[in-house]
């Protein structure tokens, strides 16, 4: 297929390198030039510098931009475009966002996060797809079989809460890593000692469900030791950490009761 | 070694099975007659009833019960073991604990998450050695050894922070992974869609700073999804979960302004 592409952050590189050269990759715009000429070179691809440059003459138009800018992008999209499928590829941005401006509108979202220093592993990852049109979903569909084979027609509704669990299970999980390693540096105590219980607590959650699997202080009802972590984040001028340490030990305590 | 064990639960059965048959596992005693007798079995180790029953005849006493009832046991450890080494294995006791009762005290921490259903790699579990007197420290190190090369000599300190760390990085993750679960759940969307996801997550945490990966809409700063997420929440009577959410955005919201 012919594919171009709005944007050339971290979801275009990733996307646009794991289409190519299997699909050609005919146009990428985006705000940065200097990126956008990069990817560009990388993928024989033509760097444009306006939306009015955008070719019709292809078959899928990728907006893969920040959850923000899609409404005001689809927005620019010239006339000329009318009868390409666009396509969006977040999971928190409903179709309708699109497909109120644009009739031949899709969702390709790739669940995963996305790093420039991380190789993606597409045959392990799930992309959900939903089209306005039910023409384009076989299209759209057979462009994502050339990523995965794990390949979900989900509904908006279903893709906006499975990206809220996903902030829960990624994000926060990163969070509190982050956390874990301020406590650590702020002790002199090494951050790689927790490797191992990182690694096991993951596979812990992928065998288990997360509730028959949880442990700690909080779990337990110990609150002897509840007291005393929440006296050393206090000595240690941590108080945002106290406040996280409280309210998830109180939900941990009230689930396991 | 001839090794004797108080506790029968979680930490007790890995310990016990990764040290026997290199060492003998003499005597066990725990509150729960039918947990000891199973151990005691597989361990070909006496089984006893009472504290006075603990036999002299051994080179380490370990104190494998939860961290609330330390205190009480060495309180009830006979006048005949007087010069056995006693080391209890929480990350989060200080030495002194049993130091004030009993002279030849230690410690022997495994930064592991134990549980039931799952085999320990021994070899990458850090362990963590103190001991009140420097000639025991020898000998605890010595153990140490049978389980793994990584053993590290840390004050209780320097434990007590490590193991507040790893309620951050693993206690509350794995918590994180249960709000994911619930939410996907009452949503009628599949939880195993995000294991790769959480895959990623925890690999990116091992080969960096965490900060440095943190992705997610209020690292971005996207304010439209922040709300959009707390409405969602909140429409889905997860005031609970509204509550981590907003406390945890506003902190990566600070921690990445």
């Amino acid at each position: 297929m012919k594919i171009s592409f709005i944007g050339a952050g971290r979801v275009a590189y990733h996307l646009a390198n794991a289409l190519y050269p299997q699909h050609q990759i005919v146009q990428i715009y985006a705000r940065t030039q200097a990126k956008t000429q990069i990817l560009a070179t990388m993928l024989q691809a033509e760097a444009i510098e306006s939306y009015q440059d955008l070719s019709s003459d292809i078959d899928i138009l990728i907006l893969a931009v920040s959850d923000q800018v899609i409404a005001e992008v689809i927005q620019s999209i010239p006339q000329h475009l009318h009868d390409v499928l666009i396509v969006h590829t977040s999971g928190s941005t409903h179709l309708e966002v699109l497909s109120n401006v644009h009739a031949n509108s899709g969702v390709l979202y790739p669940l995963q996060t996305f790093s420039l220093q991380h190789e993606i592993d597409w045959k392990n990852v799930p992309v959900f797809v939903e089209t306005q049109h039910s023409n384009d979903l076989k299209k759209l569909s057979e462009l994502a079989s050339s990523l995965t084979e794990k390949i979900y027609h989900y509904s908006s509704e279903q893709r906006l809460s499975l990206h809220l669990a996903a902030v829960f299970a990624c994000n926060f999980t990163n969070y509190c890593y982050d956390m874990a390693q301020q406590i650590t540096q702020t002790q002199q105590v090494d951050f790689d000692l927790l490797y191992p219980l990182i690694q096991a607590t993951a596979e812990k959650a992928l065998c288990n469900i997360p509730k028959n699997v949880q442990t700690g202080p909080a779990m337990r009802g110990d609150q002897n030791i509840l007291h005393m972590h929440t006296a050393m984040l206090e000595k240690q001028g941590q108080e945002d950490f106290k406040q996280v340490y409280q309210l998830l030990s109180e939900q941990i305590l009230k689930r396991h009761a």
